[in-house]
């Protein structure tokens, strides 16, 4: 490929809304152009990119036994209202009226039309596994769209969907594509984690994210560092502690902390350690009626120590607050503590509360909480001795830094990452819904197994951008680089020498399948060089007569901090053995 | 690839609402799935050829330095609320509504967006040429979506958009297009023509289409077997006749036709040629004030000869007609001729009426039409005589097979063709409605010079099939087959001397590159035959016991009535020549 047959459209400052690097650098690289919020073209130069990820996706689904297909991008309600998805999505659901006022989606996800051709298609369990799977165009009406590609509204993903005949089957058809993950990944050239997460009401531990690692990243990736756990925040289990609780020491007093509505700043009032504050996070869980009336509401009292975090989807799971909570109100719990947040507490409640301690909470002594009255605090709460023993004991926290490793095997570390990949085990969640069955060798009709792969293809290079690039621009792993090799020629226009051999290097690296792009733009040094740094591509030579006349051409990586002299017989070889995965 | 890891899933019957024999014959071999009015998922078999077309698409319009892009399916108003299509377009245009209620369409063609690049990007005449272009998904609500993939709603289209300085520019970046769509459909191994179409208001000659010949087709092609000549029946234009009128002979005679009210039923009734009658077409066009109140409106009697249709096309760019007009009413029509349709003529008019008389009918004499009064008709009429010489002389109507052709080669022909490519001259439309200019050489701002280049990617394997089908089922040409070679292995699971020939022969063609499958279900003879025929893969392999003791394999084309045997040993070579461009 030559330059000036190519669009290459770089850029000396990024978009105001641009935020993150990799948004910034994919608009300055002409990767992409914003059409509208969350709605980019992927332009020539970004598309390469995305084609690069696509093909590797697709060849190792295929090597998986994924059969690809492609599902309509625009779907008729009717599938989507089977499962109830139609009316329980929110509005990040694009929904779209036809000329005959019919409703139709524009597609987020494809469980729906997947498990619909499932159940025409595989009537028979001789007919199963079977894995299909689309690379195609997306939309999720996100309320705030941003950072370019990494949150978009309209996206590219690889989506697939596994059929089995039973649970140990669907177990290994998502170990099969757990695996493929790994060597798609794994070709990317990225550094990534495969990690354990939540798989909601299906339950067990089937549901992997892959997490490309990224200082910028939005999510906490926990990690053991002396084994292979690794699980995102959610899912991290905070262990019990070993220790058991120690004996009371202090005597319960009534401590003024005027002002002061957070552990850190009734920890710091005292001078004592945030560790020895409890916090107090109060829900509510409302009963309803038969006509859907609020027929009585639960008040529940979650206690943290002062250094940890409240973990939602722990809590979501526990008896009682399963079905779904909210956060109480203001009047509710002035009713059911007497006093107003940031000075509540679990000692002398007058009203019915159901209290849950964190596991670390249950095994602590003479510890501090809110004295359920504005401005004052209690020190030397202890258990059984002050209050009663918490009804309900539990991880309910989010993981710290230097945790126990669920496996037993060292502190915890966590790092930043970017969801690019997700593993699920669906169970029969799609196939009841939709009475998706095949016949057994009895004859009788069984739901569907099922399990769903995505991977955000567009993403993906946001992603890639935000782990490597430097204050100059992209840095391409070579397996994903819109051109593995520039060529950049010096005073091609004046120097015929120059010209033919950045011509015969070209021809000769193009005809031996190396991806590579010559820049006969006739930019001048400062501005090509600076260019094929901001787009990021891995691999440079550049051919000057000062070069040639040595017999030399010079080479450098996009990480080098500076050029090698290399032959120019041997410059072929050189980038050959360069470019050796 | 072996069956057993693809999805093949063929139907005995065709769905009810298949109306023409690739609809029936794509869902009968498992290519495509309807998900709804219009829509399909386009099933793995399908995907196959579609990626075969998009393939040679893509690498001939990279040849002629186009450069490819993805634009966004869904697309913001603002743009189309630009040039006035976001208003003017139908309800073929899916409008949407986003979570805040912003205005979004689903894109049925995207020369807004491609020109709100263009006008970003080529800021300067040395940026030009250039041709951008997508193959992508896109949307047209039509109002009765049928016959499959060739009148779908979603659909997936190649759409080329050029820019250029200056129409001498365009021109060749026109031709260049006509190239390459040529080189395309050479490859694609179907029989097609490329034809002159209208192209509307920007005039000219510079719109081709690209029609694939099929009995079944919904457009007419107009060619001259004895020449270049091709345009369709929109286009194609009706010579003047090159005899002077004759001297009129019969006298005028108001003439009973009881109940006779079409040109034929005259003709037969009379015992005369249909070509002595005429028929008379009444139109309207309507005069509006200020406020699009209507202010005034003009009758148009349009005379044809009686076995001659019009031609809408033609009629709109007449002076007078061409702002738009309507068919007139009916007590338009007895208000200004005194009679209902059938019984309408040019004579004798009260009222101020517009006559246009076709360039076939002002040459005739001692004709007949409507006596303006009902159950009469007039013989004998001519003109000068009997009415004033006709005010409009124009070409109206479709040429007819044996019509002489315009280039003067010979008389015409007439077959059947569908739609699959379009070339077309697009001039300053848009990019003048869109303020798109780059700077010349003299620092002045210039509007562009545009051209948009379309092929229909899901329509073309079902224009291939209209014309490549027999009672049992598909016939790919090579290029576009789903899989090249199939292999049918005859008691493979009771002959390891039969899977071992099978598996070899797979192995071996696919390490040579050829796209072969090996069936490997173990369906018997007679259902893998049917399959492999419904299917459509041109070249097969039967591999039997029988056959392997005599070291033979059967071929057959899928066009042969019969196979041929051929040598074991050198089955490779006999294919691989049997599969040569």
């Amino acid at each position: 490929m030559k330059a000036s047959q190519f669009l290459i459209s770089t850029l000396k400052e990024a978009p105001a809304d641009a935020e993150v690097v990799s948004h910034r650098l994919m608009t300055r690289a002409g990767m992409i152009k914003k059409l509208g919020a969350g709605i980019y073209t992927y332009m020539p130069m970004g598309l390469r990119v995305i084609r690069k990820v696509e093909a590797i996706v697709r060849e190792e689904m295929n090597r998986a036994g994924a059969i690809e297909c492609t599902m309509p991008v625009v779907q008729p309600a009717e599938l989507w209202q089977e499962t109830g998805r139609f009316e329980k999505m929110g509005p990040e659901l694009l929904r779209i009226k036809d000329r005959h006022e019919r409703d139709f989606i524009v597609q987020p996800t494809s469980e729906e039309v997947v498990t619909d051709i499932a159940r025409q298609e595989f009537r028979s369990y001789k007919q199963l596994p079977r894995n299909l799977y689309q690379i195609q165009t997306k939309f999720r009406d996100e309320r705030r769209p941003r950072f370019g590609l990494m949150r978009g509204r309209e996206f590219i993903m690889k989506d697939a969907y596994s059929f089995d005949r039973d649970a140990a089957s669907a177990k290994a058809s998502y170990e099969r594509m757990a695996q493929a993950y790994r060597r798609i990944f794994d070709r990317f050239g990225l550094r990534y984690r495969a990690v354990a997460a939540d798989s909601g009401a299906i339950g067990g531990d089937l549901s992997e994210e892959f997490q490309v690692i990224a200082a910028t990243g939005e999510d906490a990736i926990v990690y053991c560092p002396d084994s292979d756990y690794a699980a995102n925040l959610e899912k991290a289990e905070a262990l019990a502690p070993r220790s058991d609780r120690p004996a009371a020491c202090a005597a319960l007093v009534r401590t003024p902390t005027p002002g002061k509505s957070t552990c850190p700043d009734v920890a710091q009032l005292l001078g004592v350690p945030l560790a020895t504050t409890v916090k107090s996070i109060v829900l509510a869980t409302d009963r309803l009626d038969g006509a859907g009336q609020v027929a009585g509401t639960q008040i529940w009292l979650l206690l943290l120590r002062g250094d940890h975090d409240m973990n939602e989807v722990k809590v979501a799971k526990l008896p009682g607050l399963d079905a779904g909570f909210r956060f109480a109100t203001a009047p509710e719990i002035v009713e059911h503590f007497g006093a107003k947040p940031g000075y509540l507490g679990p000692v002398g409640l007058k009203r019915p509360v159901q209290v849950v301690a964190d596991r670390d909470v249950a095994v602590m002594a003479d510890w501090i909480c809110g004295a359920n009255e504005e401005d004052f605090h209690l020190t030397g709460v202890n258990w059984g001795r002050d209050l009663p023993e918490p009804a309900v004991v539990a991880d309910i926290r989010n993981v710290i830094e230097g945790d126990p490793s669920p496996d037993g095997k060292g502190p915890l570390a966590i790092e930043r990452g970017i969801e690019v990949g997700h593993v699920f085990y669906l169970g029969t969640k799609y196939s009841r819904a939709m009475n998706a069955t095949f016949l057994d060798e009895a004859g009788k009709p069984q739901f569907m197994e099922m399990g769903c792969y995505g991977i955000g293809i567009t993403r993906l290079p946001a992603a890639a951008i935000e782990q490597n690039h430097d204050e100059r621009g992209i840095i391409w792993p070579d397996a994903i680089a819109p051109f593995t090799v520039v060529i950049c020629p010096i005073g091609m226009d004046r120097s015929a020498a120059v010209r033919e051999a950045a011509e015969t290097l070209h021809d000769r690296l193009a005809a031996s399948g190396v991806d590579v792009l010559l820049d006969d733009r006739g930019e001048r040094p400062g501005a090509m060089f600076a260019d094929w740094e901001l787009i990021g591509v891995p691999h440079r030579v550049v051919i000057s007569d000062r070069g040639l006349g040595e017999g030399q051409l010079e080479y450098q990586h996009r990480r080098d901090s500076a050029a090698t002299k290399v032959a120019a017989s041997g410059i072929v070889d050189f980038l050959q053995n360069r470019l050796k995965p």
